[in-house]
């Protein structure tokens, strides 16, 4: 049997293919600074090379921002549009890496080897697991057994202006049956986990412009309006003691979770204490009354990820800043409108400005809903069967946290239903120093695709 | 008359003086950042060179940090002390400089002519007032009217690590009869100044560390502890509604200001409206019920003076950072102890941190306490009357919302009282982008040393 055949080839190409991922992985392809542009066409070069050398029509397409590639290879059975991103996050604070983030380190670890470096799992490692089935499918049968169109991005890092317009201009050439994306974590380690929900994201950062200019805290300290101190107020009032979000009207569009889903959850291998200590920590922080695992699928969130303003050099700067700058995101769930969450938090924030004070919007920054799936379709059955074959445990249907716009773009655009299946573990340290993806994910997540195409081709 | 000839010897040498007085800006002593230490190097020289072509025995003194400038000059009448410093501000925010920092320009304003950049006021402008009434004395006389000893250093603005050493080492060499200061501004243009009290200082910075590393937002958000959010508590609990300090017994050894003494402020030529308005605010900021002078020169603060983590780059980053960090100063006001008011602020923090945080405090941050001139000594009256004779306008004993600890060490070190006279500005923009001095303050403020020399001479 042909599958066999297939697995046995990634399982000898395993040292070639990590090469492989260790090559793209040294492109340093970070898509939110502009000075990386050259490394981000590198990474798209390299993807159409490499699956070209496939033997699959692949070219760089242009946009106005990091190009896209596109491939497609004809066969029979079901028409499926993988999608994945070769664009990584920055690895500020550089200084915390134990290695080079673009200089990718196998190491051996205590839950066995790990590919060390940015990008390794988000999402270079990720989608060459896809790449890599595809290569033992061709060399093995000389086809693959659907009809494939392959879909990269280089912006999914910042905010994929090119995407929606692209995906416009070319919905005729990326029509499929059903996209796969992977792009997501297990549950649990071993765990397979195919995303049933995911959360939306808002984006927001705003500037709260105090005194006209930085000021001496000798001459003004009193009588001086400190940005510092106004923007913490403005933070701290974001939360109430509960941890819930004080923003009026918050959580509008946003339900309890069913009661048998909680029983679904419960029982889909989520180990609370080990996902909270693996980062230290020993309960979790979010709304109290809910489990850790419900806080991050079905709980909506704002987190401030950037703040910053007056002076962080080394010793002492006796000064009051004219500014202070902080970036926000909001996770969404169930019904929430992005727009009038917007609305809303700024309103929440204007409210709170003292006098003499102002803030500044910034208006370039999107957000996009939560996404339910349609697990539904028969695909997800068999993939939840390929899945369960190759780990020897049940795959489970999971909550996701993170934003992943694009299954909302594929389906209002293309008209497209999404399945995302990953093997991302929860201490990847995405968007962290020293990220790394478990060879054993990279190894089986390919096996797990070349499992899933046999079974979606077999229907 | 001497005295006509010197005014007049410094009327005329005004253009050489304001040259001078752009070679040694040009000079980026940036003392708190070791990149510069060549330059603190350089301003030392320059200095010493200077004072030698006015035939001042001066030498440039090694220390463990800058070098100190130390020079004599013989005379008859009382022996004076002169104290300033060569070193600078750091000049970042940089994109909030309209010319080159250290590329000093003549501009004229709407008040004047004055000079910009860096360390124009503070302190290289304020110095040089009295080397160039010393200059002028020497050229139309041979000689000064009083024994002299010139006291510069270069640490001033990075906490003086140096200086109480170098004080203990030299205090032989650098006793005199009284301490004369130049680093003050005049309570109002054209109100010529004599500090009464100045605040104290407090220097405090913290890490406050969450999870073990840097987190995505849509795995951990949600459960995950959030070090910005929880910062910006810690900072908004610091004061409570009224603007009042809100640490336990923060405002032990603070008195009400007396009078008879608020009766003399208020009319010293103070004008709030345009203090406030000079930087954009249209009312005092700082505890309720006290007046903007007040809040400025007889009441205790505490300051944010730097606040970040997370991403600041361009673009949304969806991180929740392992850590957030805090540089703040306390001003201090009469008898409150620097090393008592660092316990309460620390046991404050301590006990407002969550579970699975800690505090990580710079121990390397000192602290110095609130100063009271000996307005009694005579010489006060005779500088009093020799600078209302300069500038028509009787000259105010003053209090100041800075601290410079430099006349506790004298006191404490070397058994010297001090007398501060400045020639500053509010609106200097000391420590801030586009700093300036007026060309009136300083040529004025070396007219008003020569009236003072001559003053104290004849005793």
């Amino acid at each position: 049997m042909s599958l066999d055949a297939i697995l046995k080839r990634i399982d000898t190409d395993l040292p070639q293919a990590l090469e492989r991922l260790k090559q793209f992985m040294r492109i340093a392809s970070i898509s939110t600074d502009p000075a990386y542009d050259a490394q981000c066409e590198a990474a798209a070069d390299w993807l159409v090379a490499d699956l070209q050398s496939l033997g699959i029509a692949a070219e760089k397409r242009a946009t106005p921002g990091q190009p896209m590639v596109v491939g497609h290879v004809a066969g029979n059975g079901p028409h499926l549009l993988f999608y994945g991103h070769y664009d990584v996050q920055p690895v500020d604070p550089l200084e915390l890496w134990d290695t080079d983030p673009f200089d990718p380190q196998i190491e051996e670890t205590a839950q066995g080897r790990v590919i060390r470096g940015r990008g390794a799992a988000d999402d270079k490692g990720q989608l060459m697991t896809f790449v890599e089935a595809c290569r033992a499918c061709k060399a093995e049968t000389g086809t693959l057994p659907c009809s494939i169109t392959l879909f990269f991005e280089g912006e999914e890092e910042s905010g994929s202006p090119s995407l929606i317009p692209f995906l416009k201009e070319n919905a005729q050439e990326l029509r499929a049956d059903i996209a796969l994306i992977c792009d997501t974590s297990m549950v649990s380690p071993g765990v397979p986990s195919i995303a049933s929900q995911l959360r939306g994201m808002l984006k927001e950062e705003f500037t709260l412009q105090g005194p006209r200019v930085d000021l001496h805290s000798g001459h003004y300290g009193g009588p001086a309006l400190n940005p510092l101190r106004e923007i913490s107020r403005i933070i701290t009032s974001f939360h109430d003691d509960t941890g819930r979000v004080a923003v009026e009207g918050f959580y509008e569009g946003v339900d309890e979770v069913p009661e048998d889903q909680l029983r679904q959850w419960e029982n889909c291998g989520f180990d609370e204490q080990a996902y909270l200590g693996a980062v230290g920590m020993t309960r979790p922080h979010g709304e109290i009354g809910y489990s850790a695992l419900v806080q991050q699928w079905a709980r909506p969130t704002l987190e401030i990820n950037g703040l910053w303003g007056g002076y962080q050099g080394a010793g002492t700067k006796t000064v009051i800043p004219a500014q202070a700058h902080c970036k926000l995101t909001c996770r969404l769930v169930g019904d929430m409108d992005p727009s009038a969450v917007r609305a809303r938090l700024r309103a929440h924030v204007e409210a709170r400005v003292p006098v003499d004070a102002r803030i500044i919007w910034n208006n370039d920054l999107d957000g996009s809903p939560a996404a339910v799936m349609n697990t539904d379709r028969p695909e997800f059955d068999l993939a939840r069967a390929a899945l369960s074959d190759e780990w020897h445990r049940e795959a489970v249907l999971a909550g996701m946290g993170g934003s992943i716009p694009i299954a909302g773009y594929f389906k209002e655009i293309l008209g497209l239903d999404s399945m995302l299946i990953g093997f991302g573990h929860d201490d990847d340290a995405i968007h962290s120093p020293n990220e790394k993806y478990n060879v054993e994910s990279f190894h089986k997540g390919a096996r797990s695709w070349a499992r899933i195409l046999h079974s979606l081709a077999r229907g």
